[in-house]
C-alpha cells in the first residue's frame, strides 16, 4: 500500500457517533430581540409573565342579552320571563348603565358585561318586541360569560424560556400586547466545501472540475431547521488555505466541511483541525458515509461530511440536522414515516448501518439507490429506509419503513 | 327575537366545506426568479433539462489505481497482478498519460480516469514499492468508476415544473451549474382583522377592547405554509371602512378576515362581501368554529374566520392551511399523529364535528380546551383530536389520534 495513502479503517457504530456528538453538544446561550412577527418558530429565551388579565373584562361569550341570572329562574317558553331591556351593548364599546331587577341588555359577543350582569342569555332563547325581552330558558350565574381572567390572569406566567413559539403561543403573546420578545439566536453555521475540484455554481467548469453541489443541500437543511446558513468559498487542498479558512469560520456557532474526512493524500483538512484542535472520531460504520469526522477547533464544533453528494445529505439527515436542532434548542425531530413493503430485494453490507433511498410507488418501496456519488440516488427518491448493522439481506415483500424526506 | 340579530342556523357538514373550498382553488400562476441559494422549499415553475453530464467526465469512486480491467484478471494474493505505476491523479487535476498495458495510475477518489483506464482497484487490494504496484484482486470493466453522465445526462429533464425543490433537489440545481430558476411566487395572503374591540399590541387598550391576537396567529401559519403574510389595519365595523379596507386587500391573492362572519348586528363584514362578491358558505358544523365564511371578491378568494382565537386557530389549521398550500402549488400536508388512550370522557355536541385540544401528559392525552374565546386552549395543548359528527361521547381510556401542532 501506498504510505501516502490512508484507507480508514476504524470505525464507530452510527449510535456511538450520535452518543458522542450529543454529549459535546450545548443549546445557545446568544439571544436576540424581535418583533412579535417574526417571532414564530423562534425558542423563547425569556420568561413571559402577564401584566393583565386576559380577557381584559368581563364579556359576553354569545350574542344575546347581559342579564341578572336569577331574573331567568324558571323561565320557560310556556311561561318567558319578560325583562327590560335598557341599552344596546357592541363590542368595542361599554356600557352605560348598570343593571337592576327585571333589567336586560342587548349584547354582542365580546362586548363588556354591565355592572350588575352576571350571564347572557343567548339570542336564539329569546324573543324581543322592542324593549320588552321574553327569556325561554333560565342561565345559571356565569353562564355565556367569559370573566376576566379566565384565559390569562395578571401575575402568571404564561410562557417559560426554551419554548417554541408556535402560531399558537404567538397567539398568547400578542393576547398580552407584546411587540418585542427575546429569543435564542439562531445557530451560525459556517458551510465549505474543500476540495480542487470544486466550482461554484455560475463559474466556468475546468477539466476534472465539478460543480458545488453539498454547499446547497446542506444550507437547504441548516435554513430548514432553525440555523443560518454562513457560505464561505471553495477551499484549495492546501494545508496554508483550508487553515485560513478554518480561521475565516471561527466567528460561526459551528463548522461543516464537506469533502475533507476520506481518505485520500490530499484530504488534508483533518490534519488543520486535528493539530489545531481535536477530533472526537473519524469514520463511522454506516453505509454510504463512511468518511465522516466530528471534532473541535477553537471552541466550535466541526462536523466534517463525507465529499460524495448522497452521503454528505444521509449524513446530514442522520446526524447534523439532530444536532442543529439541539444547538438551536429546538424539539428533537422526527421525520413522517410510511411503513410498506419492499419492492425487490435488498443485500446490505454486514457490519455497517445501511441507508438505502427508495421511491414510493403504488404504496411499494422501489429502490432509488444508484451509487453515494451520484446526486439523482437522492433527489429521485422520496425517503430511505436505515438496514442496522447486523442485517444482510431484506427480502422482496417485506414492510419496511421509510423515513421521508 | 331582536330584528337586528341574525343567528346563525344553517350550517353545513366540514367535508362539504372543505369540497367547495377545493373546487374554487387553484395553483398560483405568477413566477419568479430566485438564486438557487434561496430556491429551497419552492416550488419550480419551469422544466429543468441538463444542459451536461453530470459527472462530466469518468471518475474515481474509491481512492487507489487506475487499472485496464484485464491487466487485474486473475490476480489473486498469492499470485497478484505487478502494474508500472506512470502517474498520480490527484482530485481536480487531469491525467496526463494514457495507460497502456500493465501500466497503471495511482488515483484519488473524484479524479479524471486516465485514457485507457477503465476500472480502479481499490488500495485496499494493493501493494506499492513505489514504481512497481502490486493488485490482488481482478476487477471487472467499469468496477469503481463513476462513467461520465451516469448520473445525470446532457438533455435529461431532470426536474418538472411543479416539483417541490427539497434539499436533495436543490444539490441537482447545483449539480448542473444552475445559479437562478423560476419559481412560482408564494401567494400573497391579506390578513385583516375587523371589530370595533381589537387593537394592535403595542397600542394602549382602552374600555372594552382586547389585542388582536387572531392577525399574528395566522400569519405565523401563512409563512409556515408558503405564503406571503400582508397584514393590513385593523378595520372598524362601518360598511364605509369594511369596504374600503376590501378594496386595499384586493391587490393580494387571497384575503383572510377574522372577527367578521359572526352574527351580531355589527358583523358587516359579510354584507360588504355579499353585496360586492360572493358567499359561497357561511356557517360550518364544527365545534368551535361554527361562524366562519367562504367567498370570493374583485376575483380574489375570501376567508372570513371565527372572532374567537382558538376557533380561528383551529379552522385555519383545519381549512385554510389547506387550500394556501394548494394556492401554492405545495404538496398536501398531513399534521405528525399520536395515538394514546384519552384521559377523561369527553361529550362532544352531536350534529357538530368537534375539534377539542389536548396535552399528552405521560402518553395520555389530557383535555386543554377551555373556551373557543381563550387563546390558552391552544397554547397549553399539544394537539387536537377530532370527533366526528355522528359521535357523542368519547370514554376515557379509548384510543385516540391526536393530530399534533
Amino acid at each position: 500500500m501506498s504510505t501516502r495513502m490512508r484507507p480508514l479503517r476504524d470505525t464507530i457504530p452510527i449510535a456511538e457517533a450520535r452518543q458522542i456528538i450529543h454529549t459535546h453538544l450545548t443549546g445557545i446561550d446568544r439571544v436576540e430581540r424581535v418583533d412579535l412577527s417574526t417571532a414564530h418558530d423562534r425558542v423563547l429565551a425569556q420568561d413571559i409573565v402577564s401584566a393583565v388579565d386576559v380577557p381584559p373584562f368581563s364579556r359576553a361569550a354569545m350574542d344575546g342579552y347581559a342579564v341578572r341570572a336569577e331574573d331567568t329562574f324558571g323561565a320557560s317558553r310556556a311561561e318567558p320571563a319578560i325583562l327590560h331591556c335598557i341599552e344596546q351593548v357592541f363590542t368595542g364599546q361599554t356600557p352605560v348603565h348598570a343593571l337592576h331587577s327585571r333589567q336586560c341588555a342587548e349584547i354582542a359577543t365580546g362586548a363588556p358585561l354591565p355592572a350588575g350582569a352576571d350571564a347572557v342569555v343567548m339570542v336564539e332563547e329569546s324573543d324581543s318586541n322592542g324593549s320588552d325581552v321574553r327569556i325561554f330558558m333560565p342561565v345559571y350565574p356565569k353562564q355565556n360569560v367569559g370573566r376576566q381572567g379566565a384565559d390569562i390572569q395578571s401575575g402568571q406566567t404564561v410562557l417559560r424560556s426554551g419554548e417554541l413559539l408556535t402560531p399558537s403561543k404567538v397567539g398568547v403573546l400578542a393576547a398580552l400586547g407584546t411587540t418585542a420578545l427575546s429569543v435564542f439566536a439562531r445557530p451560525r453555521v459556517a458551510i465549505l466545501s474543500t476540495g480542487n475540484e470544486i466550482v461554484a455554481p455560475g463559474e466556468p467548469l475546468g477539466a476534472g472540475q465539478i460543480y458545488d453541489i453539498n454547499r446547497f443541500t446542506i444550507a437547504a437543511l441548516v435554513e430548514q431547521h432553525g440555523g443560518t446558513p454562513r457560505s464561505y468559498r471553495t477551499v484549495a487542498d492546501t494545508i496554508d488555505d483550508l487553515s485560513r479558512a478554518v480561521d475565516e469560520c471561527l466567528e460561526n456557532d459551528v463548522l461543516i466541511f464537506s469533502g475533507g474526512s476520506s481518505v485520500g493524500e490530499r484530504d488534508l483538512i483533518l490534519d488543520v483541525l486535528a493539530a489545531r484542535g481535536e477530533v472526537f472520531f473519524h469514520g463511522i460504520a454506516v453505509k454510504p458515509g463512511k468518511p465522516m469526522a466530528f471534532g473541535q477547533i477553537g471552541g466550535r464544533l466541526f462536523f466534517g461530511m463525507p465529499g460524495y453528494p448522497t452521503s454528505c445529505l444521509t449524513n446530514t439527515y442522520a446526524l447534523f440536522v439532530p444536532a442543529l436542532r439541539r444547538l438551536a434548542r429546538l424539539p428533537a425531530w422526527t421525520p413522517r414515516t410510511v411503513t410498506v413493503p419492499l419492492a425487490s430485494r435488498i443485500v446490505s453490507a454486514t457490519g455497517r448501518h445501511q441507508f438505502f433511498t427508495v421511491r414510493i410507488e403504488k404504496d411499494i418501496a422501489v429502490p432509488a439507490f444508484k451509487t453515494s456519488g451520484d446526486i439523482t440516488s437522492m433527489s429521485r427518491a422520496d425517503g430511505y429506509i436505515e438496514i442496522p448493522a447486523h442485517t444482510d439481506i431484506v427480502e422482496a415483500g417485506e414492510m419496511v419503513e421509510v423515513k421521508l424526506f
